[in-house]
């Protein structure tokens, strides 16, 4: 079912910029098998677009939305207040910000009532594979994926493990 | 102009617990003979409740905005993204801040394009004043109440700078 | 079908004086309606026993885990690399804590491919509330639960703006 | 009004070398059609010069002062307690800052009495868009520029969002 | 000649509130016998008394000047760039202060030129022995003073050195 | 018996990139004639191998284990849980972490029960010495070794002394 | 042999008020059988005492050293310059220290050459454990001794597990 | 008399890699003709040394001391422990500094009874004029070259003030 062609996720971002970035969660999820949907909705300069969209988000078939941004960063909080899809926060370490700490605080700290699930400091890749992980707790065949997926990062340690082990120090 | 009944200053919180710490802009404005209006607005718990207020502002006449809130903050800056008035953002120290950092950074680190004037950590006092001084730029009584203020301000330095002097130690 | 005895969301703690923060996620899932279950796993003290709790969950029919810890906090992680299930974290404020700031890091900041949820500092209602958001990708039933939970936190909100508004400052 | 020659913000600087920073004030109140002067003050190396111009600031026909400066950043808050006038200030990252913190922390932490109006680290840009907030208070032609600066945000991102939605990952 | 009536040492601090972390200062020149002087001088809300207190401190006869303030402490920075004396900045962790770092940051971090000789958090009576210190650079009585206080502190170790040891565990 | 084959160190790290900072401890190990072994062990991505490395140290006849990680930095505490052998924990500057902040706390803030003997951010040099620390409790030979060490530290800086004592400024 | 009354670890601090924090280390070494002596040492008020501590701690018989310290902490690593033993600091969140950052960065971030085994905040319990585990290294009989105290750990997690999971939520 | 050939100042630093900063200091004093000597004393790596340095210093003639150091700098706070004279501390950034943090931390937090006058981090410029500063205490003809460089700082602020100026913008 994960792999039909209405998204599931929805990936937004405050700024282009933010793209290189975002773009690990784009690749994870396509490489394991998940639809998914990318543009920008800007908190700050678009407020209407932000509400629009994550109003109709649930209406419009997503089940996840992961949303980056960087400095004083309210999107992701924002669209969880506005939506009932669990919400992926990505701190994204922006040219202004002080050292990252201004984007994971005001990702992370939200109120009670209003979680938003903060991934670290430009982990999008992590973004990526949790949306899968959480899409993966109705599907067998995603778990799946996760699995081989896991399977490999521990096969690419061994991997390396070896290499180092008989380089002779 | 500055002591007719309709509302130039809008103060909003995100929670009634803001309250004892907002209660010192309004006072600040009292005494400063500018009109006010106080209510409780979230930006997590009420998002349409916050965009009809900024949406409205300016044309139910109010000039400024102070907004206060706590953790991840996005009142001040999401008000600020939907008026064109200028906003005044009030970091608050609320119980589960991390020291109060989170408040100050997701208030103060907005994207360029969308401002929040920010005032030090829960200086409501300092919120007031400086809506004061921004009406003052086109109202000479209000100008003058701030000086007047002011000079409130330094005479009462010099009185207990005379006490400390004379304590004999 | 999140009503029924089996529990859906493991909540675990790395130590019993966690409990007063962790049970905030109890009630809400609770009141929401979610199965869970609750236990003792200390990453440090009970490595075997954090492995097989991890280990086992998804087919014990756990769909998420929660786990909150304090200081050097390896809980939540390591219950990620070993289970393919979400894992939300919640870094607790311990007695000996860097004012939070180690809980909230080493949360957080996990490295590719392995995620953790990470909420803010002692929300764990929050942890609460994204694991209903997460089992409700697949439940109508949950998803119209949090609805009304959001609208209810809404009404409060109306409700104490209308209480302020009438305080005639 | 806020078109004549006679000008509105005076923008200073604590050096030179803060010119580069302060460049985008000066270019976003030209774009909205700001009077505005600009020169250095250094609080430390020229009190006098400071306190000079902090005194003789409004009779001289000015409305807002931007006040930009790096390290023990004192301008802005040495200028606010000087002047009635709404001082914003600039925390800038000049080479020897502690990655800003002191800068920002200098010029937001003003004790309750005198207010700087604080913008994000190396903000500029948005302390001549606030600037131009406040004149606006009084301006209904300046209240215009702002608002299509702000319609101009928006389409841009609109633009960029469409050209993202269309590459098509 | 560091026992005669003129003041040789000016401790002054923004706000009667820092005199109970002042007030070591006072004590350790007392033992010291080292005159001083002791008033309130606020940078923010007594500009041009501060200017004046500055200006005139060496012709009045003081050598060496001790300022403490809190949050965005101005206070020891502006003092030097006024006078060519000494000045020890005190940094006062006062009530709305974030954890001390913005009354640290804000005396440190002063820019080339104008140095502030800064003490730890609170350490007013570091900052009254490090003015000892300075004046006995031409006292040789002094400096006998300074030795006498130093083997003094030695011997309260040893001494609980010696309790400790007894303890018995 | 430090000089013989079986090795009385291992040395881990949480992946390949780490290998530039460990290099510092292989080579002061080699220096001092202690024998070690090297290989890559990830916490989170191989949590069994890394159960089996720690579980079997020191029947393999390991005496200490040097682990480097960065971000989340588990393995070292971890490690420490599974095994009775003092751990020595660096934490690493990896390429997302906030400035190394991370990796510190996640290594050093570890609770009571569980000792990490953490060394400074990069700092695998010292993590060696250590380590030679420690075996020289028990060899007269490595402590030698290691007082020859110290007095080489002592004569270089002697040496760059002299020579700058000599540059004539 | 860690039975006998020579003692094998020192532990010192810097004052006296340190002795509650240090307790843990005295009862932790006890419960483990390995002897100790205590003393107060003072890096700035007995420098030479520190000298004469820490030149004759091998010759003395001591094996290992356990410095706390707050504030501008400078015990450990003076220790740790003069002697070749194993220094082991905690850092100490004394009155006037900054959170205790101060105390934890001034121990952790030894130069290269001389290493301090650092401990968490506080966490003298943890040091007296690492200072067994390295005498446990040339000692079977405490290595054993460890081993137990762990497996204690182990029982009373999984006795608290059993009672809060018998709690019925 | 500060222009004599017997050293009044002496400048230290932990390492040769410290000079580059410490080079301002020198050259600050030798354009206020104030004598000084140059050498490096490291405190872990030649812990007699320094000793020695700080113990001969006020016999030898030197009036003020600055100590250079980076990390957990124990420099200027162990020279300031044994001896009498005013102790200059400049933080240095050195390469593994976490940001500078440690260094400012560990040469500012000093406890009571032993103060230490720190700089900004690797201003040694304002330590070599603060040094000239405590000399001028007591010599009239350096009081007034000191006024002659802050007359010159002045003078080059308002040359640039006037090149700003008339920029036309």
């Amino acid at each position: 079912m994960n792999r039909e062609n209405i998204a599931q996720v929805g990936i937004i971002m405050g700024s282009k910029s933010d793209l290189p970035v975002m773009q690990d969660a784009i690749e994870v999820l396509k490489a394991l098998g998940v639809s998914f949907e990318v543009s920008i909705v800007s908190a700050h300069r678009t407020p209407e677009r932000m509400y629009e969209y994550a109003k109709s988000a649930a209406t419009r078939g997503l089940k996840v939305i992961i949303a980056g941004a960087g400095g004083a960063a309210h999107l992701p909080g924002m669209v969880a207040s506005i939506t009932h899809l669990p919400v992926i926060g990505v701190p994204v370490k922006s040219s202004n910000s002080i050292d990252g700490w201004d984007s994971v605080l005001s990702i992370l700290q939200m109120p009670n009532g209003i979680p938003v699930a903060t991934v670290a400091l430009n982990a999008a890749k992590n973004a990526g594979i949790l949306a899968a992980q959480i899409l993966a707790t109705s599907s067998e065949e995603l778990a799946l994926a996760i699995l081989a997926f896991k399977a490999d990062l521990r096969a690419k340690v061994e991997e390396t493990a070896e290499e180092v082990e008989n380089m002779g120090f």
